[in-house]
Parts: C-alpha cells; structure tokens; sequence
C-alpha cells in the first residue's frame, strides 16, 4: 500500500519536503492553517508566498484540519518554527497513533525552556515511541530542492530502524539521505549554524571580505562544536553535513535568511526593521539568545555567539564587534579547537 | 635592528606577503627571476601582471639576485609554485645561513615524488636547522590581505619556537597568526583543498547549485583528513583554518584560480584551453593526479578525487562524475568521516 505522510506546515522547507515525498509517489498530506493557502495548493498547486514560480505535484493535498493530517498517517513530518513547535505537536496529540514515525526538520531550541526539538516533541507526544523520533538535517536550501538540484541530507535518530524508515521515504536520485545515530549533535549543529550565518553576513555586510567569512566559519564551526560535546554530541558530527555542510550552505549562499538578515545588520539596518523587512522567521536571532545562556549553563566560551549577542541585544557596533573578534590574543590553534594536549607542550 | 625578511617569488601570494611585511616595518626583499618585474616593483611600486590597480609598500625592494635575496636574512619566505620549489631552493642554498627561518606559503606536493614542501626545503637545504622550518597556510585571499582585509592565517613548524617567530614577523591588527605543531595536517590541508575546489568549480559550472557543493566541500574534508591522518597529521587540523577554512575561502570565492578552472571545465571546456586561458599555475591539476596515487599507496578511500581525476586525465564527463558521487549506496554518516564505531552497532 502507498505510505501516508505528513508535512507541518507548508512554508518553504516543508512545501519542498512534501515535494520530495510527492516525486516519491507518496501520499502527501500538507498541513497549514491558513484556508486560502490550503485551497490554492489544492487548486493552483502552487504556495506562491513562500515559493514563487514553482508548480507542486497533484499528490500534495492541503488540508487546515490536524486530524486530517495526523491520523492513520505512517509519517508525519514537523517542519514547524522552533517557537510554534510545541503548540502544533500538542494539537497533533489526540489523533497521532503511537508508532507513526515522527520526524522534524526544524532548526533551533526552544526559546525558554533551550530545549532540543525531539525533546519538545517527545514531552508533547508522550504516548509515541520514543525510538521512532528522526531528525532531518543539512545544507538543503528549499528553492533547490524543489528544483531536484543535487541535496544531501542526514537523519538521525536514536534507533537505526528508524532512522532507515525515514532514509526510505525520502531518498531518490537528487535526494541523498544518509543516516547518524547522534541525535543531539544533529540538531545542535542545526540551531547553531544559524548564528554564525547571521556573523558571516554581519561580515559581508560590513565587506569585510572572503578572508574573514572563513575565518568566522572556522572558528564559529569550533565553538559549536565545544558546546555540542558538552550537551552529548559525537563531534564528528560537526565535520559532516549538519556540521560543516550546513554551515557552508547557509553562510555562504544569497537564499539565506539568516545571512541576509546578518548583511543587513552589517550595513548599518537596526534590529527592527531587519526582522520587519524578512517576513519570514530569522531562527538565527532567537538561537543567539539560546546559545548565549547553554554557553554560560555549560561553561564553554563561544566568542562568536557573544560577540554577535551583544550586536543584537546590547546595541553594539557590528563593526567593532567582528573587530573584537579578529583583535584576539595571539594563540596556539589545536588547543582553540578542541581540549587536545598540544604537542609541544609535553 | 630591524629584521631581514625576503620573500622568493614575486607572485600574488609572495607580493602580499611582503606587503604584509612591509606594513610591520620591516625590511623586505622580493626576488623574482624577471628584470623587467623587479625593476616595476623598485621604480613604479607595483606587480601589475599580478595585483592590479595595487601600489606598494616602497619598503618592498625587489632583486634578480638570489644572494642578495637570501644573504644574511632572518627569514626567508618560499612562496614557489610547487613544480619550482627545488630548483628555487637549490639556488638559494649557497648563500643562506643554517640559522635562517625557512617559512613556505605554498600549496602543493612535489609533482614526482609526492613529497611535502617541508621535506623538499629540508632536502635541498640540509645545513639549514630542521627545527626552523614553517609552513604558512589558510583562508588568504591574496587579493584581500593586500588591501588589508580581515584574515587569518596559522603557521606549522616541529619546534614551537620558530612557529612563534614567523608569528611576530606577520601578525599585524589585520592578519591574525595561530600557530599549530602539525607541519603535516597542515601541508596536506592546503595543498588538498585544491582539488575539492577545482570539484566545487565543475559543480558550479554544471549549476547543480549550492547544496550540491556544500555536499562535495563536507565529503571533500573527510576525505582530505581520511588520507592526512594515514600521513600522520592530527584529524584536528582539518577542523581548522588549514582545513575547513582555507577549503570554504576557495571554493566559494571568485578569486581562487582552481574554482574558476573547474568551472570552466563544468562549462565543457577542455582541459587544455582552461589551463590556457588561466595563465598562471592551477594547483589543483597537478595535485589531483598525486592525491590519486597517495590514495593508493595509503590504501584511502578519495571518491572526489578519483572521480576528478577520471575528468582530467581519462576524459569522464564532468556531469558523469558529479552524478556519480551524488549516487553512491546508502550509507551511515560517521563511519565515512572516521573510523569510529557507530553507536547503532554495538
């Protein structure tokens, strides 16, 4: 029988998620509360708001009702923003059976709580199995995908079962999934990207040049991998594609939200209107707030996350901020990257 | 006193190297085997072939004359393309003092013999003190660091002191210096990532797009790291600014020689008239074939390299070989990046 999946909600990673399912002739429910988007991706078969000149499979059928989205599905998909994440599993809950395979991609902690988004999900569904939850992650710009331009992407859960269920219904010939068990490590290297995406445009903004965005993605790669160990990732992790690979995507890549937020910031745009000015959700900027505090919980030094901390929240100078950054005493750099004995200290 | 530095040769890279130099107000001699380029650089205070639109330091004093360039000096910078770094040091080893400090900028291996830059400097300088030999590698534009952009840099030798000294000489508020102990890691980090480049180039010149190269950039590290650490160098090197750092800049820059040779290839371009038409040294083709056979006397998996090397040398499609390396099996994520167990197999 044709598997029945989910996607909440349909912005544009989820709308190229379902697509992805769609091209897998999967049945795609597409869940959104607004009534006008639902009807016109049900009869346009286009979401022009969030993805302009794309015309999406007849299998993706829209639909404002959670139940009718959630029940008798064999997946179901939260690509839900971090803030709103907790409220929609909540509505999910009466009408989600125990073993649906519960997958997110969503990209950051909860704001309050700092809470991973499995986390979230797991306490909000209580009753699912807890190895069937799956993370989605990597450089995967939507406005690619949709187009079958060459992706890969990671999933991770805490059961290999799992984790190849979700690898099956989402890989195809431009769609490489490839699998990790490390779960944490796949969603911090996510949420924390998005900082250092808003310090590589801050960066641009201010042309600053190429020299210094390898600079700031090397060291803000490092940072994030100190923090990720602390909270139980493989650092290994960091060196693959929700690592490394998401970084360089979202860094260096004009789709990105939170770049051009960072660009805008570094040209001189206050706060404010940068986040009127975008319409969509910059996840970078609540992530800064979040990381600010685990770094502080977990006793790790993260000077970008700092730095850009007090860019967004102290009214600091962008300028004199990645100045700061760059005016750093001089040091030996293993011991920067990772707590290894230098070699010629012995 | 003031210090004695010269750079050999008067190249990009070289000619901003001694800019950087030149800003630290020391004395700095460039040699360069051209007349008519030595006499430009006293006279006019600039490269133009290399550096347009660039004036020069009038510190910068350039010789034809290898004893003057490397008499009496306390460093001397090699900053040879790889296929001349023998012949380059053999002339200077008459006139330069066992004490010299021997730093190389440059990214490649012996074209013949494989070996590192270091090995070769130490074999054709064999009075000169092992201990004082450094390589200088990372994200560095040389485009950039001459107007005095933002950059990072990190300088490798066996002994922690001469690592330091290259350090002073450079380190300005512009040009951040780290040192690091792994002369290895950081040979093969920089002379590697050319060939990832020339691989990012060809995805471009395809237009598959950037989570296509961000895909090739995350499985272009490990592999780089997978054959350095058979080489001996510290897997945390590649996490650096040797590693990841100098990959993002020259992959995703406009300036790097061996992005624009593989976009030019992915264009349909044959491989002569791309190298033609760059007129200056593509590192990158020439490593490809060495990392091939370093992959094979290692007994390494390089799938990238391999594939490039089918385009360059065997006459593969590039398209060919980019979708082969988008199809590969399914796999887990870790145990490609390293050899660890996976947590799922217990």
């Amino acid at each position: 029988m044709t598997k029945q999946v989910s996607v909440l909600v349909a912005g544009s990673w989820g709308t190229a998620i379902a697509s992805v399912l769609a091209d897998n002739e999967l049945d795609v429910t597409l869940w959104t509360r607004n009534l006008q988007q639902a009807e016109e991706i049900n009869e346009l078969h286009t979401n022009s708001r969030y993805l302009k000149d794309i015309r999406l499979s007849p299998r993706i059928r829209a639909t404002t009702s959670i139940r009718e989205a959630v029940e008798n599905k064999d997946a179901v998909i939260f690509v839900v923003p971090s803030a709103g994440m907790r409220e929609v599993a909540a509505q999910a809950r009466p009408f989600i059976s125990p073993d649906t395979l519960i997958i997110h991609a969503t990209k950051g902690f909860e704001a309050l709580t700092l809470k991973r988004m499995t986390t979230v999900l797991a306490e909000e569904l209580p009753h699912c199995d807890p190895g069937r939850f799956v993370v989605l992650s990597g450089p995967s710009h939507a406005e690619e995908v949709i187009r079958e331009c060459p992706t890969t992407i990671v999933v991770a859960s805490p059961t290999a079962e799992a984790a190849e269920q979700a690898q099956d219904l989402l890989i195809s010939n431009y769609f490489r999934v490839y699998t990790n068990p490390d779960v944490t490590g796949v969603e911090v290297g996510g949420a924390l990207k998005n900082i250092i995406a808003l310090g590589a445009g801050l960066s641009d903004g201010l042309k600053f040049g190429d020299n210094a965005k390898a600079a700031l993605l090397t060291r803000g790669l490092a940072e994030i991998a100190r923090l990720g160990v602390e909270m139980g990732a493989n650092p290994m992790t960091f060196a693959g594609l929700a690592g490394i690979g998401d970084l360089v995507v979202t860094c260096t890549s004009t789709h990105s939200r939170n770049w051009k937020a960072g660009y805008m910031l570094g040209q001189g745009e206050p706060l404010d209107s940068v986040l009127e000015k975008m319409g969509m959700v910059v996840e970078g900027v609540k992530t800064t707030k979040s990381a600010f505090t685990l770094a502080q919980e977990y006793g790790v030094t993260m000077p970008i996350t700092s730095e850009l901390h007090q860019v967004l929240f102290e009214g600091k100078e962008p300028r004199a901020a990645v100045e700061d950054l760059m005016g750093r005493g001089r040091t030996h750099e293993i011991e920067e990257i990772a707590n290894q004995n230098n070699k010629w200290i012995l």
